[in-house]
């Protein structure tokens, strides 16, 4: 197992030490596995919580932040955060009008950010749970509510925290929230596995001339494996099923070409390059777009295209200025 | 070879189109092969030219924009770019003050961006250069000079960038220019090869269990291999070359972890508190850290630690704002 680390049992402790050393300007440590940032709570505003498995930074702490979330608990590397740290980060973002949860959909992840919620009604503080469910291809339409979160997390997130920030009501951050992941839709390609260092073995084994159309990012089984193919046929695939489940055409949409972790960022601009062909071609209006590593699966191989449908609140929200450890960004992107 | 492309030969010139298409609120084509800022040339300040070859994003057209570059020709995969790229950046780059060209130290690049530096001369656009040579693992300090440049890349052009924008004279710019470079050195690690795509092949070979120390960013050998150590002995060794090399103890100093392209960000910030930790230790003060992906391989695995030592000047400059394509920074970082 090749790997810049330590005692693969000390990974996350010290990933998650280093960070809060790196970003001390931003943000601190809240009980063992949970950070805030700096300046939560603050009183009035929503609170806003995300977290969930470690190994797919920037998700999840990277985008705690002034414009970001204000906590987030952190798992083991694939797993969901346990109750105790999810009710740690729900205290320090409590500025007493609420506390809105958004994470990925596992099954893990929704029993103990439940728990920590139902305590936190114990103490009086009201928790709103905002499910990520932008995988296309981890369920069929019908079951649409089944489906995981992934990349999608990154839009959802940031207009969750964007919304917060305007000191709306928990009511109206939780509809907004709700309206972009309803309007979020992902599909991935997996090229290669990545190795947990705790078990020191590839999550899933891929033949040296295949792919994984619609892999999840810990390694759930997609839709179909194929031989290498040309990316553009690839991204013509990966529009297709995205479209087929959401109509996008006529609309205004943001985009998003994500590195899962070994992809080269040129990779993903060639990606981007004809992402945006076919959908100009389809007559999808795409005012805001993101290419990069912004939810990963440690050194897998591989990228996912995300669409966002946009009206002019979650254009709005998605532009707006954000500081956090792995997300900066200047208000009035293009648009 | 399993990558997101389609012909090999198409990679360079397809990933630029995307990148243009997804950054053309800041940046612009020039040519073929060159990118500058939307709002270049600025008149009366000194143009700012860097470049390189492809396969290292965000280096080096991901820095071109506001706060960084002007302009920045493309080469091929691990390529100079040729006189006329670095010509027509020079052009677009220059506001009547004259260009400061800055690149790694590599035979390809000094010829081009010199040829094209001549051919400036003669249409009246003075040109000085500044050639980056942080990596201490290639050549002894008696011939410091001839180190090539690796990712104090980062650290030297957003100096540069920096000091331009104050409009400075080109002599106060490539003066200061100079200063961030001898105030900055860099020992990588390699613990995988990258493929590059017209080629098919991986560019180097490393046995399962080892790692190069000092291995330069397109698979230039290093100072010895080894076999994986645990990470620590690692940071510990490549800070023990850096600091025989010049004394950093008693300074002000900025830290860059730089991932190579396949590493975890989680592993960045494992060896991000291991150096910190040491460098403390040591009375380096710590006074501005970056950790990711700056300066990348492909997809090579593997990392560098980079040191620049502070004046007040060099501070501020570096913790200057900038709105590039795949760098944005909000001024008043910590320190």
């Amino acid at each position: 197992m090749k790997k810049l680390i330590n005692d693969p049992f000390d990974f996350v402790e010290e990933s998650l030490d280093g960070f809060v050393l790196a970003h001390e300007d931003l943000i601190r440590r809240v009980g063992k596995r949970a950070v805030a940032r700096v300046d939560a709570p603050i009183e009035g505003k929503v609170g806003v919580v995300i977290g969930g498995g470690s190994g797919h930074l920037p998700a999840f702490m990277g985008y705690v932040g002034p414009g970001g979330a204000d906590a987030a608990p952190i798992g083991n590397i694939f797993a969901s955060p346990p109750a105790k740290p999810v009710l740690e980060a729900t205290l320090a973002a409590n500025g007493g009008a609420g506390v809105i949860y958004s994470y990925g959909n596992y099954a893990g992840d929704v029993m103990n950010f439940d728990r920590a919620a139902a305590r936190a009604g114990e103490l009086g503080i009201p928790v709103r749970t905002v499910l990520v469910t932008d995988d296309v291809a981890s369920a069929p339409p019908a079951e649409a509510d089944r489906r995981r979160g992934i990349a999608g997390d990154f839009f959802v997130f940031k207009v969750l925290a964007a919304k917060a920030e305007t000191m709306a009501d928990l009511d109206a951050v939780e509809a907004t929230t709700r309206k972009a992941n309803d309007a979020t839709r992902t599909v991935g390609v997996g090229l290669s596995a990545c190795t947990v260092p705790a078990n020191g073995k590839p999550t899933f084994g891929l033949p040296e001339d295949e792919l994984e159309l619609g892999l999840g990012v810990h390694g759930e089984p997609g839709i179909r494996r194929s031989k290498i193919v040309p990316v553009d046929r690839l991204v013509d695939d990966i529009l297709e099923i995205i479209l087929a489940d959401k109509d996008y055409r006529g609309q205004d949409a943001a985009i998003l070409v994500n590195g899962l972790g070994a992809t080269p960022y040129e990779e993903l601009y060639i990606m981007y390059r004809r992402a945006r062909q076919v959908l100009e071609g389809l007559g999808v209006r795409l005012r805001q777009s993101f290419v990069g590593e912004y939810v990963t699966s440690l050194e897998m191989a591989g990228a996912s295209i995300t669409l966002m449908q946009l009206d002019e609140e979650l254009h709005d929200l998605l532009a707006a200025p954000a500081r956090c450890p792995m997300f900066v960004q200047m208000g009035g992107r293009r648009g």
